[in-house]
């Protein structure tokens, strides 16, 4: 394992030096200021298999982009899962400074925290441009640095997946007695959602969902979107691809900063980590969006793949779970802060919502019918 | 006025000093690399009035942005519109030298290009999170560089206000006939649309809208979303707010930076000129998505403004005119390859957003209802 501590703390002092000197560019004399830089060699480790497209690349692109900004002085390395450390360990590493950046979704902290899923994802809850509003603009920034700064941690968002899809099902969802007994991978908030309603939610990692929908362990599975869940091959198993998903309607992912490094940083560097992460977030959104959309075709018109939506029924059922299930995310304390102050946002953008993309999406859809 | 000529090329070399010193951090002496940064001082005129929230606020996001991570050696002075140059002198300016940079809408510079539009937003086009994804996975950033490098630009996206509404009308619009001779200020291809349809379309800047609405000359205008309009006071003329809009479903602003002042910059500059942008495009989308929901909350709860929606009818022929404005601005040459780049990423787009998140807002909606 390599870790910072290989360079002291990381962090090799280049400053105080002042120089005068002519400028070959021009008539004058310059007097520059002291210039002080601090180089460093950061540890990113993320919960992110090696090589899976969008996520994956996001946390190469925040490494890419702090470098190349920082002319070379801020050095990133990044870690797949199990590299340096198991993926669910990324939290703990760069809580106690093994590890100095995670790269992940922090809805896999909620055994810290049961308020974890609100800042990246919450069944009914906020899609991916709604959530870039609350947390910059609607007090969602201030109550993560809160939660996240107790665990030693300084949060920024990262990338976004935008809308994952409902999942695979081997048999379609004509009722809410089609969910009874549901052998389904769904994890986290979503999965309680399922519970609620008399399935059998299970937790899988990504690389042993197809075997386990292959043996019949599982009847159904959700994983990201049509682009992701491509090259997993579901479609060979389960034919009913369900859209719209309720679970995730815009994934959030965290970068998580050691918080003595954080704080050891000039504003200059911070600024530079913070553009690295919020660019990468733009640009994971746009990625999210265009080739979910490539491969959705690919999956309907070369692999015969069946769209389908829940029935009016069953979506009530699960909109009524799901506040539950938010709610009991939220009960005391700063979760019950944060609980609020999500739900507060929710409702306000839902309904901007509702007079904007949703009736637009309507509206572009009926006038491409001729 | 100031401009960058005032030092120089704008550009002060502090380079080449090289220094080998002991650190005293640690114990051994640390050899550094050549060190070579310029100083520039930057000016970036903007198509914005001074204090236009959101895309005011954009420009001096960017330029703030790149301050701060530049530690200094990157300074950008933002101009109002009509500071320095008027707003839709800005693209000459860069594009002659005597500003660096713009902050504005492409879509003001149709008569440089009528594929110009695309770029920003087009009748029943693409939704903000799409033009991300075409801009950046689908082949429009090279074709934007290829159109504006002509003139001596570098374009990047810097701001983005997500769905913009279909206006304020002193009368509902009921059917078709309700369109034919309507005076309303819509400007670009929105206003080709209406013209198609019957009406009377105008151009009129921000500053003359009011006024224009409240003596008569005008029966309806739109501007941009819930925010901006508020600012501008036209539910006190026109009481019918009708959304979802179709004109602009997510308007992307554009960064243009002088062709040659990109080419001169480092690597390192370059990266941090486009993080600037891209995190501030990621800001902006999140701020109009939540303080659009505020203030459409106040219009509706404190003035009474009454939400309306275009029928059936309206929305198809709206739809059918706009495929004929865009395909008019793609005829030949690179208008035509954009307008074809644009359009099939649009058509696969539209495919993933009627199984993600249109039926997904509608499904949110539903589930609110008890």
């Amino acid at each position: 394992m390599r870790r910072r501590n290989l360079l002291g703390a990381g962090l090799l002092g280049l400053g105080g030096a002042a120089a005068s000197f002519s400028n070959p560019g021009t008539q004058s004399s310059v007097s520059a200021p002291s210039i002080s830089r601090n180089r460093r060699q950061l540890n990113m480790v993320t919960t992110w298999p090696k090589g899976l497209p969008g996520l994956g690349e996001a946390a190469e692109r925040v490494a890419a982009r702090i470098s190349a900004m920082s002319e070379g002085f801020i050095e990133v390395k990044v870690f797949a899962a199990g590299e340096l450390v198991p993926a669910f360990e990324s939290f703990d590493a760069v809580a106690n400074g093994s590890a100095d950046i995670y790269h992940g979704a922090d809805y896999y902290w909620t055994a810290k925290s049961p308020a974890y899923p609100f800042f990246t994802a919450v069944p009914f809850g906020m899609t991916a441009q709604e959530i870039m509003g609350w947390i910059d603009f609607g007090g969602g920034q201030a109550l993560w640095d809160e939660l996240s700064g107790d665990f030693g941690i300084k949060p920024i968002q990262g990338a976004n997946t935008g809308h994952q899809m409902g999942g695979w099902f081997r048999k379609e969802i004509n009722s809410l007695d089609d969910l009874v007994g549901l052998q389904m991978r769904i994890p986290g908030q979503g999965g309680d959602v399922l519970r609620a309603l008399g399935g059998a939610a299970k937790s899988l990692p990504g690389g042993e969902i197809y075997q386990a929908l292959q043996t019949g362990n599982i009847d159904a599975t959700e994983w990201v979107g049509p682009w992701n869940d491509y090259s997993l091959g579901f479609y060979r198993e389960a034919p009913y691809y369900y859209g719209p998903g309720f679970h995730e309607p815009g994934a959030s992912l965290a970068v998580g900063i050691n918080r003595k490094l954080w704080d050891s940083m000039s504003a200059s560097e911070q600024a530079v980590v913070k553009a690295a992460c919020e660019s990468t977030n733009h640009t994971s959104l746009g990625e999210f969006t265009y080739q979910n959309a490539v491969y959705l075709d690919i999956l309907t018109k070369e692999h015969g793949v069946q769209l389908r939506s829940f029935p009016e029924d069953v979506v009530k059922a699960m909109a009524e779970a799901s506040r539950d299930v938010r709610a009991a995310a939220g009960k005391d304390g700063i979760e019950k802060r944060i609980y609020e102050s999500f739900e507060t946002a929710l409702a306000s953008m839902s309904n901007w919502a509702n007079v904007s993309d949703g009736p637009y999406y309507a509206a572009r859809e009926l006038g491409r019918k001729r």
